[in-house]
């Protein structure tokens, strides 16, 4: 396996994502990163679950007082609009000055910015703050770019902010503006239970503090959730046992067998 | 079957009452309604997954600068008073107040008003802001209604205040004032789960985005609840795994196993 | 089997402890007693569901303005330091001043103060209000401690302040200061599920309900949940898995097989 370091600034093959994935996946197990999460009421547990059975360990204050130095001591930053509140919004300002003063690679989750209008001004505002990647869904990429998205769509959007970009959806897309893989694992059952888009935008920021690159980051982290949601499924019969599983298919989930099940086609940033 | 609009306004039978709730089923999975729950902290997750798995969407912000906005674009609403702060009482007004102006049904779970007077207070003022549905259990009537629920008491209760009433409990008892149905459903070990009761009163929120006759929508929510709970149990070994196997039996439940495993017996609204 | 309050003042042999902790276990389950939780956001709803599957029942607001009433009507208190925020240290305020008026036990688990010096000030401070026991791990005791965990230094630092301790660990220590025991019970994947400490902390307050001797109530709570996550774990195949067996095993959990299962030594409490 070619080392991610080498693989990247190079053209990547498919393969060579995957084996990058995998690469991912060992050095969270091996560095066991804190990874602070700002995230919603309804995701924290499930969330923290997710991280943990990654390898990663979660922290998840959100006092004023305190998230300084958490996110000091952690080595990535989620920040996640859900359930947004005055107490979310004074942490966020803290812990992403934090994480920008330190060097930590911080990821935006703008759930439901098509739900609120405000959510969504807000969610713009902290893209100039240089989040390292973006993770949502089709209604909240289409209502933050004001257009609907496609593999051009998206890479541009992610080119502009100079970010990358992971789109959840049938097929997971995954940008950085140049590079544009599609992930066609998964499960549509995965869609039934809540926070499952929130936990892996937790993953992506867990990816990112073992891997430079954010685009074979955000891959990584799709790709890990998606690899691990199938199997999952496989062995479940509804939302409730899958959302059980996924935990210990993530726990026990090993490079070799991300790389085979890997489904990733690339496409082109510009049409 | 007949529809639910020819049986509302003349004699149901429990029957025709079980009849109603699988046509009510049918409508959510293909309607998928949004459900905004204002909701304590320890149900929120639970809550979220029980709306997926039953075919509706949760959303769950506090905020008192978005909620008016969520509450607007929702089809129903449920205010939980469970771990009821500051933040959830402003969320509160804000969100009834959408919910009345935009004639949007709205449910009312007054968890613990046995523990705290200030709580029992509030959750009479709530009351006159007329919402369509009260789901709450004994000690939670007792403290509302200053007595012990019987058929004839709690229907006074629903006449008196122009609501339906879920009252949970070995038998749950179901009523507008007019009509009493008891549902003989559900299982013991469904009382070992936290917030099972409050994810059923977002159920009742969501049927009644789907059923204007608020008795057929609540008693649909709490057959559905019972059915899922007493398949799930025959499955389970515990609380922990019945928790998991209800959101499986709730994804998976159909009309026709609705009322085939309905046990709905109809009860005098005075004596 | 010997009445517990035989077995306090007088020399417990390991097999006297186990027996007392399932004398503990079955006043659990016959008085129910109602436990008040101060927790973080991401350990509310496991904490609760470990609570009611062991004969406990929980409840968790934060409100400055209804806690008094829920403590005061609660029969043990926990203060977890975990997300604590404004509200949850005015809420920490109220309900410790209330405990203490009452006599009610309470329990101090000091989340994460090796990350947060602010954090570690404040739990000193709640020291001073006297738990009667405190749950926590190596590093949290490092940073309280200013010290490494051995046998000696928890029983002198217990000593110290009048309190019990319970060290979770691969091996958990439980001491009063006088008398040191040594737990052997548990799994290594309880380490991968996001609030099994603290869950084990309520758990605490729940048996300080039930058993006046700070020392056997601390021993038999992590008893109780070493147990009940090692037959959890046989039947697991993660970290997923494990969570949800282990509500199951509290639930079904009897005294005999705590006994038979029961790995305890005991240390001397000084060198």
């Amino acid at each position: 396996m070619r080392s991610p370091d080498a693989v990247v600034g190079q053209q990547l093959s498919p393969n060579d994502l995957a084996q990058a994935a995998a690469a991912v996946l060992d050095r969270l197990r091996t560095r066991v990163p804190r990874v602070h999460c700002i995230t919603n009421a309804v995701a924290q547990n499930f969330t923290a679950n997710v991280l943990l059975a990654a390898g990663a360990v979660p922290s998840m204050t959100l006092s004023g007082e305190e998230i300084g130095a958490f996110v000091a001591r952690a080595q990535a930053l989620l920040v996640n609009l859900g359930t947004f509140d005055r107490e979310r919004r004074e942490a966020t300002g803290i812990a992403v000055d934090t994480a920008v003063r330190n060097g930590l690679p911080w990821v935006l989750d703008p759930v439901f910015v098509d739900r609120a209008e405000q959510r969504a001004v807000y969610a713009r505002d902290l893209i100039f703050l240089a989040p390292k990647s973006i993770r949502l869904n089709h209604a909240e990429f289409a209502a933050l770019a004001a257009g609907e998205p496609t593999p051009a769509s998206v890479s541009a959007f992610a080119r502009d902010r100079t970010t990358a970009v992971g789109l959840s959806g049938e097929t997971d897309l995954v940008t950085d503006g140049v590079r544009v893989a599609a992930i066609g694992n998964g499960h549509p059952l995965m869609a039934k239970v809540t926070a499952m888009g929130c936990a892996a935008s937790a993953l992506v920021a867990a990816c990112l503090s073992v891997e430079s690159d954010a685009f074979v980051a955000t891959a990584a982290a799709l790709l890990i959730v998606g690899v691990a949601g199938e199997r999952a499924a496989a062995k479940s019969s509804g939302p409730g046992s899958i959302a059980v599983a996924i935990l210990d298919e993530l726990h026990n989930l090993d490079g070799p067998t991300l790389v085979s099940r890997a489904h990733i086609t690339f496409a082109k940033a510009s049409e």
